[in-house]
Order: structure tokens, then sequence, then C-alpha cells
């Protein structure tokens, strides 16, 4: 018998064919009426969000899960809403990127088109099933979801009500697919489905990801980890490096562009660590220190290396002193995850150097890392933050989202 | 103990912070000493790759594989020539791609970077250890090379002599890492190398491509294979379809790009299939029809369903009669492997559909498939043809080789 997985990702990519020939008003028109259905049906949404919040509770799920789960009359519109930010976004499909003759007369367009068949793959965050869906239709693409079992009551109303709304546009409903399996193998079967899936996308905490990347062998675009580092230069303003820093880590500690390690040149430390530690600390930091940073913060407990390699993504942070550019970089070298990477400096030659010399996604120059966002970048909704090299790289606006199409025009050339 | 791939990696992990910081001057340099050294230690390494050709003898290996294996004077000339046209490309590292100023002062900019490290992957082909390294470090990675171990003795010689021309210029001679390890143990270990390896990509067989789709943990850019079609429509003009379709197939039939089946629609085939199947049989080359088609040529085996699912590579080709449009898209979508597809028409609106309906790297209209090559899109030597839909598809410039960055320059904004 056919899976469950197998059966829904064969009608999204049937789906494909149509989805690859609707017009830039038909997919607007298809996301506005899911918007409006979504806010006419929020009553349904919000009773079904109660189960997976009563069965969350008895099953102790943490209160800060249980509050990325919830939706609230105010959740539901600002997830409309977000849907009709995407209408407004300009659509990528059929950019014509490039054109060339060849001297045999043949014409060559290299175009914009869908990827095709997107799965996704997330935590209990019933915002991301229409956001996700939102992105990948707006983009051409069918989407696969599967999110996290604890919120398959909310996301299973939600995917019906978005269905019902394409029933009455030109955008075929089986576009969008809910796994509804909540068993770990479905998660693990999306993974192998070549053919039927062009891409996974894995959004949510680092073991989920790690799960993807080990097993996938469809191709996958990686998100999240970030592992991100701060550098004060000697004689750095410390006015700016003081914001900048805090403003990294203290501003939203949980997200993936958050600073975990604060390197600072030894003269600047000697000179203002006890003043920025203080700060820190009344923010209610815990920090942790090289043997030298602990010298001057006596209260400070050393750094181990698995602390420089921990995504603490909460109020702790690692302070490194060290005695020159070179051995920052160094550090960040070995300990950088490559997402969003900053130096505080006036000195123009070291700021240069290290946005060159820095491997990572975003490389700040005087400015903190938390800019590493869709948003920030003006690109608007982002499907997440791509931390590998190959297809995109940071922030994934909806050209993320399209693959690419060489069409050739000839009038009978055949290759001598 | 750290084995022979995982310190070899890291050894090309360290030098690709130097190639990063090379001008494009350097590195073509660089490519000049080794094609010079190439010229100079010819007969060293014809007498290395002797010992290849006289093992592979020995283990019976096929003439074509001993003839793709053997190396002379004249071989080794174009081999050197190879890498000077590399010299001659636009170096992609370092392009802006975008520029963007944000309300809040942000100025960002988009460019083009190295990959990093690239693991090759390929067959017993020495000629693939030079134009991969010669890409690769033109586009400033370094390259983990692993050939096949019937060509070892030639590709030590050869990686010998490329270091030994590397360390008279300002190139890093460990930017190139040959694999000698001939057991397949240490292929797989490359492909799970992530944090040192940041993209593998497999040249050869569908058997080696498969391998490393299904176990690579790193990403992979997948080239290849090709199940390629040509549908003939009703009216198309008898000449050009019959020029199109024989040189697809029988140009070079080993080649992805060369036609597997030949899709005609009825009012055409009526016409004019006898004249055309003799065509292709006086030229040697096996067919299977489907049942109408034989119907018309009775000699004809019967394709099945395997058939039309088969790379031949050969001098074989499946005949299908249809009889609209739509029965040929239909087939294709099913049997395609999305890398090359032809529609030889008179009518424009079914130019039309076929190109924008036929999800495939390359769709030609009145045009042999076998274009689809990096030199006849005149973008030089290539690295492969992918046949994925993420970051490069179809034939694969230099820019396939690189990442991107953000580099952003602030003046102390933090986020609100």
């Amino acid at each position: 018998m056919t899976s469950e997985v197998r059966t829904k990702a064969a009608l999204a990519q049937d789906a494909s064919t149509i989805m690859n020939k609707l017009t830039t008003a038909q997919k607007n028109a298809a996301l506005l009426r899911m918007a409006d259905a979504l806010l006419f049906e929020q009553e349904a949404i919000i009773a079904a969000n109660a189960l997976d919040l009563h069965n969350g509770r008895e099953n102790g799920t943490t209160s800060s899960m249980l509050d990325r789960l919830a939706l609230t009359p105010d959740r539901i519109a600002a997830i409309a809403e977000g849907l009709k930010q995407i209408v407004e976004l300009p659509d990528p499909v059929g950019e014509l990127l490039e054109h060339f003759d060849r001297p045999n007369g043949l014409k060559v367009n290299k175009i914009r088109v869908p990827l095709g068949v997107i799965g996704m793959i997330y935590e209990a965050r019933p915002n991301v099933t229409v956001d996700a869906a939102g992105l990948c239709l707006k983009t051409g693409n069918s989407v696969v979801l599967r999110g996290g079992s604890a919120a398959l009551e909310s996301n299973r109303k939600i995917v019906e009500v978005l269905k019902a709304a394409l029933r009455l546009t030109e955008m075929p409903a089986d576009a969008i697919q809910l796994i509804e399996d909540s068993d770990r193998a479905s998660v693990n079967e999306m993974l192998k489905l070549n053919g039927l899936l062009d891409v996974v996308i894995p959004r949510g905490g680092a073991s989920l990801i790690r799960n993807v990347v080990e097993n996938a062998t469809v191709p996958v675009i990686e998100t999240g980890a970030g592992i991100c580092h701060t550098y004060v230069d000697a004689g750095a303003d410390y006015n700016m490096a003081a914001e900048i820093a805090f403003n990294a880590k203290v501003q939203r500690p949980s997200v993936c562009n958050s600073m975990e390690t604060l390197l600072l040149h030894e003269q600047f430390a000697k000179q203002h660590l006890l003043t920025l530690a203080d700060r820190f600390i009344q923010a209610g930091v815990e920090l942790r220190g090289c043997e030298q940073a602990a010298a001057l913060i006596p209260s400070m407990k050393i750094a181990s290396d698995e602390d420089f390699s921990t995504e603490y993504s909460d109020y702790i942070l690692n302070i490194h002193v060290v005695p020159d550019l070179d051995t920052a970089l160094a550090h960040i070298r070995r300990y950088s995850t490559k997402h969003s990477e900053c130096i505080v400096t006036e000195n123009k030659a070291h700021a240069e150097r290290f946005i060159k010399e820095v491997d990572a996604a975003a490389v700040y120059h005087n400015a903190s890392t938390r800019f590493t966002d869709g948003f920030e970048f003006g690109f608007g909704a982002e499907i997440g933050i791509s931390t590998q090299k190959l297809h995109a790289r940071g922030p994934m606006g909806l050209p993320a989202l399209t693959s690419t199409k060489y069409q050739i025009y000839g009038n009978g050339q055949i290759r001598g």
C-alpha cells in the first residue's frame, strides 16, 4: 500500500504542473483568499488549537513551547496579514536572468522557474504552516508540510481552511499537503523522496536540522544554527562597542543571529571590561571567560572549549580576550557556524580584513549581528536563514525558492 | 589516528583561507605554471600512465575504459591548453551582485566568494584531475580529488607535478589534495565530511552518482543522468526534424545530452516514419517502438516501460507515436530526467507550451539537445552539467563554483 507521505507528495507533484502555469495575479488572488479564510474561520482554528494546548499541558509541554503553539485572534490576524505582505512582494518566477545569442544563431534565455515541490519540516508552530505555504505558493511551488505533532489539530484545521479557500480560485488545492502521520518515520520517508520532492527545508532546533542533514537524499537547504561572534578591536569607541555587543546578546537571545562569544582586544578589555561586564551582569547574563578575562572579573566561570562551541540561545555569554586581530580571526575560523560575525573598529584596514577574510553568510562592520533577517534586509517574509553555501546563503527571499531553466530557440541547428 | 581523507581535507580547508585572499592575477599565474609543468613533465606522466594501463590490461579493463585512461603527448597538450583556456575566463570571485542601502543607514553588499573546499569524485580519467583542479583553483577554492583507482599512478604523478608548480607561485600547494586510498571507504568518508568539505561533486556513471547522492551528508551538486526526448509535432518540416533527431541520437550516443526516445505525432509518423527509421537503421541504431510504431516497422522490438526508463548511452533508440502534444508532454513528465528536451514544430503556440511546461534544465525549440554543454553555451570549460534544481541547473560555468556573502557596513546600528 502506498504511504500517506508518498501519496500526498505525488498529488503535490501533479499539482506543480498547474502551479507552474499560473500568473502572478492568479497566485496573489489565491493568497488573499487564504488570508480571508483564516480570519473567517478563526473560531474553528482556535477551537482546534485549544485541543493541541490541552494535550500539550497534559503531556507536560514547557510554557515557552505552549506559547509558540498558542493561537489567538490577534495572532491569526497577524498570520493573515503576513499572507497579504507576501502578495505585495514581487514574483520572481518568469524573470529573464540572462539572454545570449550564439554564433550559430541559437537564442538562449535563462529564466526563473519554480523549484517544483518543497518539503517543509518544522516544529509545533502553526504560524509556520501558513508562512511556509504562502511563500511556496507565491513562487509557484507545491508544498508538503510536516509540522511538529504537538500542533497537529491546529495544522489540520488550518490546512483544511486553506484548501477550501483554494477551491474558490484557479490554484489547485492539492498544491498544499499536510502530513498527518505523527510518527518520526514519516519525516524520514520525506527525506528520501527523490523525484517527488525537489528540496527539503528544515526549520527548527539543532536536532531537527541535524536529522534532516544526516538522513536526506533529497537536496536540503540547511537553516538556522548560529554561533556568532562580535570582535571589539583596540581603540574601538566604547559606547558604540557596548551598544552593539549588548544588542547582539540581549535584544533576543533565543534567535540564531544573537551573539554567543564576545572577543575583546586586550587593550580594550583592560580599559573597559569591568564596566561592560557589569552591564551584562545587570541584565541577567551569565558570563564565562578565558583565563585572561577571568583574571579581570574574578566572579566569572572559565569558558571551556565546549562553551565556545555551544549555541546557548540564552542569557549566557563567553568573553575571550585576544592579543590581536589575527587571533580573533583564528578563533572565529575555529568556532563560527558561518552565520553572522561582527567587528567593531575605527581601523579601516582591520575592518576590510575582517569583512574579506571571515567566512560567513553575513559579516558586519560596526553594526549588530541581529540584522541578519529577511525583514531587516528588506526582503519581506523569509523561509529561513540559510547556513549552507550552496544555492542560497543568509536570509532567503523569494528567489531562493526558485530554480532556473534554459530556453533555447533554434531554426534547425545541429551539433557538428 | 586521523585518516588520510580527514588529514588532507583539513589541509585543503586551511589552504582555502589563503585561496580566498588571492587576486585574479595570482590565480591565473598559478594556472599557467601548472600548464607549463604538465608539458615539461609529460614523459614522467606518460610513464606513470603506462603503469596504470598495464595494470588495467592485466585486470581485463575494457578497451573503451583503457582509451579514456590513456595519456599521450597530444592529450597532455590538450589538457594543458584547457588550463590556459580557464585562465582566459573571467573570475567571478569578488563580483558585486547586489548593493542596497537600508533606511537605518546600513550599507549592504552581496558579493561572490569561493565555496571553500570542493570534493570531486570521479572515474579513472586523468584529464578530469587537471580540469577539475583548474576550475576549482580559478574560483579560489581548494579541491580534494578522488579519482578512480585505475588511474591512481597517473593521478599521483599529475598532482605531484601540479603541486610542485604551485610551490613556485603564491597559491598554496595544499589547495590541491589527492586521496590515494583506493578503498571505496575513502569515498564514503568524504561524503560525510561536513565542516571540512563545502560541497561534493560526482562526475561519472549512474552508479557512482547514485552512491554519492544516497550517502552524502555534505551538500552535493548532482550531475549527469540524461533520459532526453525529442518530440516531432504534426506538420514539422521533415528535413529539419530528421536532422535534429539524427544528430541528437547519433552524433555522440555516449553522452548525457543525447536522445533516448523519439516521440512522433501520429500524423508525422504515418508520413515519415519508414524513411526516418531507415536512416537510423543504416547508421546502426537499434530501434524499439510502441505498438503503433512497430505496426509501421514490423522489424522493431516493442519498447517496454523499462526501455523508456533507461539511459542507453548507446546506439539504441525508443520510438513512441503519440496522438497529440499533451500525450507527448505526459510521457516526458513521466520518464524525463529533466536534463534536455526538444520540440520540433512550426506551430508557435505548441513551441511556447512545450518550452514553458517541460520541466528540464534545457528546453529546445527546433535545435538538437546535444547543445547542452558549457562550451556550446559559451561558458568555456565546465565542471559538469547539473541535473538538480538547487544552486545551479544545466551547464555549470565558473559562477556555479562560488557562493555569496553579505558584507554590511554600519556606524553603530543596533536592532530596536
